[in-house]
């Protein structure tokens, strides 16, 4: 089993299916080295886990918990078009979208559910610089988006 | 011809002149086989086609075609950077942005205005993986911004 | 004295100490040729500068001062990544962040503060593709937030 598998089974994670684009384009791209991925959400089975802003509908914990999700989704994304993480090298950068209350300045910490994930995950490959941003809503209600770029391995 | 400016005139398109940048930078970039575009919008000879927040000012249809005509200002710089196509790749990435009121969530189907018209022009190189944005407002009061990636043929 | 070192030298500017991330991720991260680096806020020994909105807490002109500081950080992150500039190639894209006051548009004026400061210090490196937003916050209450990619030479 690879060493990424056994971790995520060591925390007692199953990756979801991939989400599949809501409209006509694709859910993954490669050029060259890079993988670019379309944009994540707190999807569970379809169903988005997490609607509305952090700081007004939801507690940092639950925006935390979001970006979590997110991340999920983004690993079985990187799984499916690495072979299993065969070619899989590194998480290279991290757009995240936290819809916010007014006011609400701690989309740092919410984001930090998706790159402690990474950390845990992926290990030295987690790798990755991070852009917070904070919007008043996102596409779907969602409290949250990823937009991820990766790398395969030489 | 080349087969994507057939569809174009299939389509009765005729591709705008590449609209120059607002300020002190280049309108588009080439990094190895990238290409990356500055931010585009639905301007039609110089001017701001549709204004305004989608949901309030504009309809779902209105931001359908706004998304459009700023996805045909795409065309009109790949087609410029790629002489004429020869060495364009695929699309890669697209970013959409669309101005919306508060409680309107659904930026995808406004975004598809863009991937539809790029999935009939560019065909099988249309690719793209999109993350889509609802923003307050937009520089110029514009109704959709797109941030695009493609990349060159080997 | 590398040339981009004497230009800052003569425009009296001292480069900061790279401002270092606020959570679980890199400040910069290198892919074959490409360097991405996290969002650069207008930061000053640690501290954020200018906060708030522009055009209500904040002037055009202030804006465009943070803007310029957002942009210190940016050059010196890279300067740090290329050995001194030794191998730094060009400046590729700039996502530039401002937060904006409701009915504030003149984003793309607040960011020449960050692309004349490139333009001077960087030359004909300064190269970069520009996609201006309105936010109406960001992380930490920042008034500015640039996102970057740039390229190592050949």
């Amino acid at each position: 089993m690879h060493s990424i598998d056994s971790r995520l089974t060591a925390l007692n994670l199953m990756l979801p299916t991939p989400p599949q684009p809501a409209g006509q384009y694709r859910a993954t791209m490669r050029s060259d080295r890079l993988i670019f991925l379309s944009g994540q959400f707190p999807f569970v089975d379809g169903k988005m886990a997490y609607c509305g802003s952090v700081g007004r509908d939801l507690s940092l914990e639950q925006g935390w918990e979001a970006a979590r999700l997110a991340a999920l989704n983004v690993l079985a994304h990187l799984r499916a078009i690495t072979s299993s993480w065969q070619n899989f090298g590194e998480l290279v950068r991290v757009d995240g979208y936290v819809s916010s209350a007014p006011g609400f300045y701690q989309q740092p910490k919410v984001l930090d559910g998706a790159s402690m994930l990474f950390a845990d995950i992926l290990g030295d490959r987690a790798g990755h610089v991070r852009t917070a941003f904070a919007v008043s809503q996102l596409p779907l209600n969602a409290a949250i988006e990823l937009a991820v770029i990766a790398n395969l391995s030489y």
